[in-house]
Protein backbone atom coordinates (compact mmCIF):
# COMPACT_ATOMS: atom_id res chain seq x y z
CA UNK A 1 0.00 0.00 0.00
CA UNK A 2 2.71 2.74 1.43
CA UNK A 3 4.25 1.44 -2.13
CA UNK A 4 1.36 2.22 -4.52
CA UNK A 5 1.16 5.34 -2.31
CA UNK A 6 3.84 7.45 -4.63
CA UNK A 7 2.39 6.57 -7.78
CA UNK A 8 0.91 8.82 -10.15
CA UNK A 9 -1.19 8.43 -13.48
CA UNK A 10 -1.28 10.90 -15.33
CA UNK A 11 -4.10 10.83 -17.86
CA UNK A 12 -6.16 13.54 -19.46
CA UNK A 13 -7.17 16.17 -16.09
CA UNK A 14 -4.77 19.09 -16.50
CA UNK A 15 -1.04 19.20 -16.12
CA UNK A 16 -1.47 21.33 -13.03
CA UNK A 17 -3.94 18.67 -11.69
CA UNK A 18 -0.73 16.14 -11.30
CA UNK A 19 1.77 18.61 -10.67
CA UNK A 20 -0.29 19.57 -7.08
CA UNK A 21 -0.32 15.73 -6.51
CA UNK A 22 3.14 15.52 -6.75
CA UNK A 23 3.87 18.84 -4.52
CA UNK A 24 1.53 17.09 -2.30
CA UNK A 25 3.36 13.58 -1.79
CA UNK A 26 6.71 15.64 -1.87
CA UNK A 27 5.47 18.00 1.46
CA UNK A 28 4.18 14.66 2.80
CA UNK A 29 7.42 13.94 3.07
CA UNK A 30 8.16 10.98 0.76
CA UNK A 31 11.49 11.19 -1.60
CA UNK A 32 10.39 9.43 -4.38
CA UNK A 33 7.33 10.25 -6.35
CA UNK A 34 6.73 7.71 -9.93
CA UNK A 35 4.76 9.34 -12.75
CA UNK A 36 3.07 6.75 -15.00
CA UNK A 37 1.49 7.29 -18.42
CA UNK A 38 0.45 5.49 -21.41
CA UNK A 39 -0.77 6.33 -25.07
CA UNK A 40 -1.09 10.24 -25.56
CA UNK A 41 -1.24 11.17 -22.12
CA UNK A 42 2.88 10.13 -22.41
CA UNK A 43 3.49 13.69 -23.33
CA UNK A 44 1.29 15.33 -20.43
CA UNK A 45 3.62 12.98 -17.71
CA UNK A 46 6.88 15.13 -19.48
CA UNK A 47 5.22 18.24 -18.73
CA UNK A 48 4.25 17.55 -15.35
CA UNK A 49 8.02 16.43 -14.39
CA UNK A 50 9.09 19.25 -15.66
CA UNK A 51 6.90 21.71 -14.22
CA UNK A 52 7.35 20.40 -10.75
CA UNK A 53 11.29 20.63 -11.22
CA UNK A 54 11.56 24.35 -13.14
CA UNK A 55 8.75 26.16 -11.34
CA UNK A 56 8.01 24.91 -8.19
CA UNK A 57 10.66 22.38 -6.18
CA UNK A 58 13.88 22.94 -7.69
CA UNK A 59 15.76 20.71 -5.09
CA UNK A 60 13.66 17.64 -6.99
CA UNK A 61 15.87 15.37 -9.40
CA UNK A 62 14.64 13.46 -12.33
CA UNK A 63 16.01 9.71 -11.00
CA UNK A 64 15.04 7.80 -14.12
CA UNK A 65 13.04 7.69 -17.45
CA UNK A 66 11.88 4.49 -18.54
CA UNK A 67 9.71 3.88 -21.71
CA UNK A 68 8.13 0.92 -22.59
CA UNK A 69 4.83 -1.50 -24.49
CA UNK A 70 1.63 -2.92 -22.29
CA UNK A 71 -0.83 -4.77 -24.32
CA UNK A 72 -4.44 -3.49 -23.74
CA UNK A 73 -7.52 -6.20 -24.49
CA UNK A 74 -10.45 -3.84 -26.50
CA UNK A 75 -13.80 -4.06 -26.03
CA UNK A 76 -14.03 -6.17 -29.11
CA UNK A 77 -11.87 -8.41 -27.49
CA UNK A 78 -8.82 -7.26 -29.72
CA UNK A 79 -5.56 -6.74 -28.51
CA UNK A 80 -3.40 -3.00 -29.25
CA UNK A 81 0.16 -2.20 -27.94
CA UNK A 82 0.29 1.04 -25.90
CA UNK A 83 3.22 2.98 -24.96
CA UNK A 84 3.80 3.95 -21.50
CA UNK A 85 5.97 5.66 -19.81
CA UNK A 86 7.44 5.78 -16.19
CA UNK A 87 8.88 9.31 -14.63
CA UNK A 88 10.75 8.57 -11.45
CA UNK A 89 11.42 12.10 -9.27
CA UNK A 90 13.58 12.26 -6.19
CA UNK A 91 14.55 14.68 -3.43
CA UNK B 1 27.14 17.16 -40.40
CA UNK B 2 27.63 13.20 -39.69
CA UNK B 3 26.63 14.24 -36.15
CA UNK B 4 23.25 15.48 -37.15
CA UNK B 5 22.97 12.56 -39.96
CA UNK B 6 21.68 10.31 -37.21
CA UNK B 7 19.30 12.61 -35.33
CA UNK B 8 15.49 12.58 -36.41
CA UNK B 9 12.88 14.74 -35.35
CA UNK B 10 9.56 13.22 -34.65
CA UNK B 11 6.44 15.73 -36.05
CA UNK B 12 2.69 15.58 -36.87
CA UNK B 13 3.93 12.83 -39.59
CA UNK B 14 2.33 8.59 -39.23
CA UNK B 15 4.81 7.12 -36.82
CA UNK B 16 5.27 4.33 -39.57
CA UNK B 17 7.23 7.47 -41.31
CA UNK B 18 9.46 7.87 -38.54
CA UNK B 19 10.05 4.12 -38.06
CA UNK B 20 11.15 3.29 -41.57
CA UNK B 21 13.56 6.50 -41.05
CA UNK B 22 15.10 4.70 -37.88
CA UNK B 23 15.90 1.24 -39.78
CA UNK B 24 16.99 3.20 -42.59
CA UNK B 25 19.18 4.76 -40.66
CA UNK B 26 20.87 1.49 -38.77
CA UNK B 27 20.73 -0.15 -42.07
CA UNK B 28 22.49 2.53 -43.42
CA UNK B 29 25.06 1.30 -40.90
CA UNK B 30 24.75 4.06 -37.91
CA UNK B 31 25.30 2.75 -34.40
CA UNK B 32 22.61 4.94 -32.93
CA UNK B 33 19.74 6.84 -33.45
CA UNK B 34 18.63 10.32 -31.70
CA UNK B 35 14.89 10.71 -31.83
CA UNK B 36 13.80 14.12 -30.73
CA UNK B 37 10.28 15.70 -30.09
CA UNK B 38 8.45 18.16 -28.55
CA UNK B 39 5.38 19.26 -27.19
CA UNK B 40 2.27 16.66 -28.28
CA UNK B 41 4.99 14.35 -30.11
CA UNK B 42 7.09 12.75 -27.46
CA UNK B 43 4.27 10.41 -27.12
CA UNK B 44 5.48 9.82 -30.75
CA UNK B 45 8.30 9.59 -30.35
CA UNK B 46 8.18 7.15 -27.57
CA UNK B 47 5.96 5.11 -29.86
CA UNK B 48 8.90 4.96 -32.80
CA UNK B 49 10.84 4.05 -30.61
CA UNK B 50 8.60 0.92 -29.13
CA UNK B 51 7.80 0.24 -32.46
CA UNK B 52 11.38 -0.20 -33.92
CA UNK B 53 12.33 -2.35 -30.56
CA UNK B 54 9.45 -4.64 -30.44
CA UNK B 55 7.96 -5.58 -34.06
CA UNK B 56 11.08 -4.63 -36.36
CA UNK B 57 14.63 -4.59 -34.68
CA UNK B 58 14.95 -6.83 -31.45
CA UNK B 59 19.06 -6.29 -31.17
CA UNK B 60 18.13 -1.93 -31.08
CA UNK B 61 18.79 -1.24 -27.48
CA UNK B 62 17.17 1.98 -25.52
CA UNK B 63 20.68 3.51 -24.76
CA UNK B 64 19.26 6.86 -23.21
CA UNK B 65 15.65 8.35 -22.72
CA UNK B 66 16.41 12.19 -21.23
CA UNK B 67 13.74 14.55 -20.82
CA UNK B 68 14.14 18.46 -20.90
CA UNK B 69 12.55 21.65 -21.79
CA UNK B 70 12.77 24.53 -24.18
CA UNK B 71 11.68 28.23 -24.54
CA UNK B 72 10.05 28.59 -27.77
CA UNK B 73 9.23 32.30 -28.89
CA UNK B 74 5.68 32.49 -30.42
CA UNK B 75 4.63 34.71 -33.20
CA UNK B 76 3.73 37.37 -31.04
CA UNK B 77 6.53 37.40 -28.98
CA UNK B 78 5.70 35.34 -25.95
CA UNK B 79 7.93 32.81 -24.73
CA UNK B 80 6.79 29.46 -23.83
CA UNK B 81 7.95 26.76 -22.71
CA UNK B 82 7.81 23.13 -23.68
CA UNK B 83 9.01 19.75 -23.02
CA UNK B 84 10.80 17.81 -24.96
CA UNK B 85 12.45 14.47 -25.38
CA UNK B 86 15.26 12.85 -26.73
CA UNK B 87 15.89 8.83 -27.43
CA UNK B 88 18.89 7.02 -28.05
CA UNK B 89 18.91 4.13 -29.60
CA UNK B 90 21.92 1.89 -30.18
CA UNK B 91 22.92 -1.02 -31.99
Amino acid sequence: MAEQDNVIYVGRKPTMNYVLAVIAQFTDGKKEVHLRARGRAISRAVDVAEVVRRRFMQDIKLKNVEIGTEERELQDGRKVNVSTIHIVLAK
